[in-house]
């Protein structure tokens, strides 16, 4: 492992008179040969005396690089090697994630992961970010209330793995751009208002206590590009590795906002935009979360719903990859036009309800036909952001190499539902490849490989950012992509077959 | 100047929606643009919001270097760059002495210097380092004393310039290594105990705040090379630049401890040795410090004193220039023997007092043949080392392009006695450079002057330490040096000519 920590074991000759360099010296040159440069800070340098004679010269030390030196952080009697610990942390506006992980190994002895305190200060980030605007006594909350949900689930893991953060060394926190203003106890109003030039990208390393976390070391959060496309995306992109395949990728995030990166090792274009809250199910009426008792895939069979839900539970609504999976086979049955639409005249369970056409899909569950537009109106803003990119690097969607699907949501959905209408190109399935929490995964990367640090910022800085908001015929594209799976239907040669061996086009 | 501190004036473009970087960008990409690389902490992005924006982007950003890279401690409106300010400290065991300077042009602005607060817990060094000794709240009463003497230097100087210490970036340190423990609140007992490994010889670059002082950067300590070699003797060295001459120098600073360094471009050799107090007056019965009212000038002419008071103030006592004097004037009038010993048929003025020699030199003040004895035998120690580092290089005393004498003795002391008695080499008189305080000034020196940086650590690895102690013929050379000028007069031609011209020898 060539993480940003380490912890050395030294045995030291005693010192003699023939031998009498500086105790900080005596340490420095032992590092050295093993080739590492430290610093002693003041707290070390106090702790030398009496820590090394009583203990005979036999013990370890804890480093911590901060990207461009390291620093001695622990001094721990005898050989504790093997206790090497240290944090990634996927901070979303939602949810904190964090794993513990053995740094020798890589091994992740525990994650856990709580709702992020600031959501009482509001539900949506705008909220927070108003909550907190230009008052530093409420920005001074939600620091805390960030911090405080970091405290909780190191509390968490301390129970699982019995080790606590104190005996961490770093933290790496990969967090959308505001989490890391929030963080750092810094005003975040930049980031949704013009000319959105935000506070700070790149923090970089910072001092564990200075931001409240009793960790030995150093808390570091991931550089992002822009407002709207932060360290979590760029966190992502290297969990990927996509900057530095021959192949075009394409890396894509979707949430509430959806951000992607495509391109190789040649070029890497990046852009972000608002998405909406339907693929998460908020805005489906009968949306919730993914959850026991969520219906989670859905066949309609012989003119019959045949649902899976989370937990085997009595079906109570239906989550992001049950609505991908409901939108693909109201479609592909029929059941529905390429536009959406219900079609009421296919099925008894499609009817009217309060002037508006839904289907029942479980007793006392309907799908309704705004759940459709509301669904097909994101699924549009997400698809056109894909091919106004793919757009702009001149290929075609055959050219994708892989396409990386981040987020619960990306596990979780069917690639053949997502295909059929429209939401993932029509390529390969095994190039479709969902890549989970990646945030986390290229914090954890990170963590235990600080050679990434070597290339992150020329990475950063040689990605284009493409501002959606100021194409122009993104509307006209977004109209396009609206249809199931898109009004350009060349595009998608399986789902053609498809609906032709079902009798829906000829 | 291209000190260890920045004050830089920006002016930067208002963030507009097409030149959208970070405000932390916007700032560093200014400083690269001025060839500066610098790291803006927690607390310097904390404050970018408001007030870059209130500041309309017209500010000025104060840097501090850490040996490694620049850091951001300081932002204020608009351009207050004529307001650099550093201090430059010697940290004695009897006195602190700082100088405020100003940082762009180098020009003191003020000096000052108060008695170590640390004196409360010890005269001398010894009874301090007992003191705390294994005894952490006793080392606390230390260091706490010891920054309170900075903070009342501070004070005085804040009073006689308006400028306070929160307004100053950095500070460098020159102390021996007892003095820096104590500073960093190390235990110092090292210094003076076998095996001599001292817990830090080059503690480098500190957090003021973390030692206890409200500026803005970092305190640099001057690296020692030894437990009695310390930060400020290579200060000293720094000062004189003996490292970068091709012709030999010898560096000298005596007190109660002499330390020397002899070398060139080429090499350089370093020793230390105990002296004793006889050179400050310290074991002279009526001796006293260069204060208003002591003999500073000795002539002896047609068996009378012609005595020299500092302030014209009646004689009260005699300081270390006026000893120095006295013993070459009681030597070139014959008074005493090459041996240093009273010859009581020479005058009058040379009586028994309770069985012991001495000779009245003003009213009810006598100089003793103990004293005598005594100031010889520290000469002879301080000579010795010069001798013995000398025979070391192999090269003749004529070799000595400068000698150069550090601290406040060295400053008043008579060239033409000092060589009489042969505490100075018999050399062209030129070549004999008082430095005053030479500490101080190689604080100064690397303040304003960080390429010294770049060197300093490679200049004290290349040093060689001789341990005085550990030479087998020391005593036996000691014994040499005791007579006047010395047992071997071959070395001192100008002085055998002077006894020639006095009939003191044929």
């Amino acid at each position: 492992m060539r993480g940003i920590t380490k912890k050395i074991h030294l045995t030291l000759p005693i010192p003699t008179e023939e031998d009498c360099v500086s105790d900080q010296e005596r340490i420095q040159r032992a590092l050295k040969k093993q080739g590492v440069d430290a610093v002693l800070p003041l707290p070390i340098l106090r702790k030398l005396y009496p820590f090394c004679t009583e203990e005979n010269w036999d013990f370890t030390i804890s480093l911590a690089y901060d990207g461009g030196q390291w620093t001695a952080v622990n001094l721990e009697p005898q050989d504790t090697t093997a206790c090497h610990y240290g944090y990634a942390a996927d901070l979303g506006s939602t949810t904190l994630v964090i794993r513990l992980l053995n740094c020798n190994t890589g091994e992740i002895l525990g994650e856990a992961s709580v709702y992020n305190h600031q959501i009482q200060f509001g539900e949506d980030i705008l909220t927070r970010i108003f909550h907190a605007k230009d008052q530093p006594e409420h920005l001074e909350q939600i620091r805390r209330a960030t911090v405080d949900t970091f405290l909780e689930v190191f509390a968490q893991l301390e129970n699982m793995t019995g080790i606590s953060c104190s005996e961490c060394i770093s933290m790496v926190v990969a967090g959308n751009t505001t989490m890391v203003h929030f963080l750092l106890g810094i005003d975040a109003f930049c980031v949704f208002s013009s000319p959105y030039a935000v506070h700070t990208l790149n923090p970089g390393f910072l001092c564990a206590r200075e931001l409240g976390f009793p960790l030995l070391g150093y808390v570091y959060c991931y550089p992002g590009k822009a407002n709207y496309l932060g360290g979590d995306i760029i966190s992502g992109a290297i969990a990927t590795r996509i900057y530095e395949k021959k192949e075009l990728s394409l890396f894509f995030d979707i949430g509430t906002n959806g951000e992607l990166i495509i391109g190789n090792r040649e070029f890497l274009l990046c852009g972000a935009g608002a998405a909406g809250p339907a693929l998460e199910g908020g805005s489906v009426k009968t949306g919730m979360r993914a959850v026991p008792g969520a219906v989670e895939r859905v066949e309609l069979k012989d003119g019959h719903f045949h649902l899976l839900t989370i937990g085997q539970k009595p079906p109570q609504g239906i989550c992001g990859s049950g609505i991908v999976d409901m939108l693909a086979q109201l479609f592909l049955n029929g059941w529905i036009s390429i536009q959406g639409k219900f079609l009421p005249e296919k099925s008894p369970l499609i009817h009217l309800e309060e002037e508006e056409y839904c289907v029942t899909y479980a007793p006392g569950l309907n799908f309704y036909q705004s759940d459709i537009d509301e669904f097909l109106k994101t699924k549009a803003a997400a698809v056109t952001m894909i091919y106004y990119m793919l757009e702009l690097t001149g290929l075609p969607a055959d050219e994708i190499g892989h396409f990386y699907m981040a987020g619960a949501f990306g596990a979780h959905i069917s690639k053949e539902s997502a295909v059929t209408i429209g939401m993932y190109p029509d390529v390969e399935r095994e190039k479709l490849v969902p890549v989970g929490n990646s945030s986390l995964t290229g914090a954890q990367m990170l963590l235990l490989d600080r050679s990434i640090l070597e290339y992150l910022d020329r990475i950063i800085e040689t990605m284009e950012y493409v501002q959606f908001g100021a194409v122009d015929n993104f509307i006209h594209l977004m109209t396009a992509a609206t249809a199931i799976p898109h009004t350009n239907l060349e595009q998608y040669p399986s789902v053609v077959d498809e609906m032709k061996r079902r009798g829906l086009l000829r």
